[in-house]
């Protein structure tokens, strides 16, 4: 459906073939420099971007459902919303935010806007104009949403929605308790209820991320990359998303520049990335190679 | 002690007089614009300095402990022995970086990175130097020990040594629990057994206290500061440090370029880093209000 989308709206039956395969499986490959900005001048083509990377970030399950004639769990289910509302959310700032500070029309501005925030999201990596050159604060932004990631069941990779409910979760509850000690306050996702060590996994697997994210960008300054460069490197390899900010590895720029060593340990933090961590960080217990 | 020791060592009645007691403090404030900068080239000054900021992280009631004559709990708590641990760590980087990579001699690179990282640790926020100049490594790392903080029961401010160590047991934990599914493992702090609330509320804190700093700074960026600026801005006014980083906030700028709502902002979030957040939190939700 995707390359076909694309083949319609006036893409070469090649480019469409290349970018349908990337778009849907959130990878981000293009045959282009310029990445989709090389089709930018036709928001149809950057709005089926959006659309098919979107539902490439959603929960595969819930299509098998779709298809054996039940499309109600997409609607329903608790993540999928939790990414729609978190996509409408930045969506709606970084559009506020290029029609009032840059004063950009709206309609190129929500264009913009949503297909670079919905690649980033879904961690599909491609970019359609250089963002890195939207001012600081959408720079920071942009470094925010690469730690949102997409739905847990999809080929998204990153912190993923579903952390990031089980720690709004954990808060809530964690507030409560303070205020009534003596409570109990139910813990549920989806419907159901949450036992106390998937939250605990949830914050071990947060603090190996940011561990690894943290010590990656330590390593990539080390061999004297800049702040921005070093940081948003190791944030965009382990999350698995593509492109960094600044001006080297930002949308508009590539790693080709970054020392060979460098380029060794990013492969690393994507492998890790992309196998959640923890499951890796077990080869580094005694206990583990005791058993 | 302090202000005699600078004293002793060259300082005027005056200048030992203000720096002893914002040294002692973990206040960092300097009647110099070089803050300690101004008496680098005497070491005993600088590490005069070191030694009371590093008693001035320490909880205090083990001093009360020493003075009525049991000098031992000083130095068996868990804390101290971390903290003491971290410095040593992050000392050894630095001065191999520093006389490695920058040809420093051995004993410069060991008075000021032992000054400025103890500085930082213990939120005190003197400089002797401009560390900023280090290189890209070198601000990367005093980002990152930034948010180690002191010891709880003392001045210093920050994330705060017992945080990460109740994290680093987590971590242990569920490393074990992915091991061993039905085992059951003790979790001890200082000897004594840690509830699973007590974990809860660190990770809540740890939750606010970077969305705190995540949101500082974005607000700061919206009003045109450039990544590193902001970014470190937000960070050393929540953890109550001092200086940040970077050409404009970094130890040899200050804050006076920012605009006024940015200086009211950052007023803001000393504040919250002060309160530890959480507390400030409470204020938020509906139940307080209903209670």
């Amino acid at each position: 459906l995707c390359i076909l989308s694309y083949w319609i709206a006036g893409m070469t039956p090649f480019d469409a073939f290349v970018h349908g395969m990337t778009t849907s499986a959130t990878g981000g490959f293009s045959n282009y420099d310029a990445s989709m900005g090389q089709f930018a001048a036709t928001s149809s083509i950057l709005w089926i971007g959006i659309v098919f990377m979107f539902l490439g970030s959603l929960p595969f399950v819930l299509f098998v459902h779709m298809i054996q004639g039940n499309p109600s769990p997409i609607f329903k289910d608790s993540q999928v919303r939790a990414l729609a509302k978190i996509l409408l959310g930045a969506v709606l700032i970084m559009t506020l935010y290029l029609v009032t500070q840059l004063n950009w029309e709206w309609s190129t501005a929500i264009t913009q806007a949503s297909f670079n925030i919905v690649s980033i999201v879904s961690t599909t990596g491609f970019s359609s104009t250089d963002y890195n050159g939207w001012g600081n604060f959408a720079v920071l932004f942009f470094l925010y949403i690469m730690f949102i990631g997409g739905c847990s069941g999809s080929t998204s990779g990153g912190f993923k929605v579903f952390r990031h409910q089980l720690s709004v979760i954990l808060m809530r509850n964690q507030m409560m308790t303070l205020l009534h000690p003596r409570g109990v306050f139910s813990q549920n996702y989806n419907g159901r209820p949450v036992p106390d060590d998937v939250i605990r996994s949830m914050v071990a697997f947060a603090f190996f991320f940011f561990a690894t994210i943290g010590t990656l960008a330590l390593a990539l300054s080390f061999m004297g990359l800049d702040f921005i460069t070093s940081f948003t490197s190791a944030v965009t390899a382990v999350a698995n998303i593509g492109p960094g900010l600044g001006e080297t590895v930002g949308p508009a720029g590539n790693f080709s520049s970054l020392p060979d060593l460098g380029k060794w340990l990013m492969s690393l933090g994507m492998i890790l990335g992309r196998l959640e961590i923890v499951t890796f960080m077990i080869l580094f217990t005694r206990a583990f190679w005791r058993t």
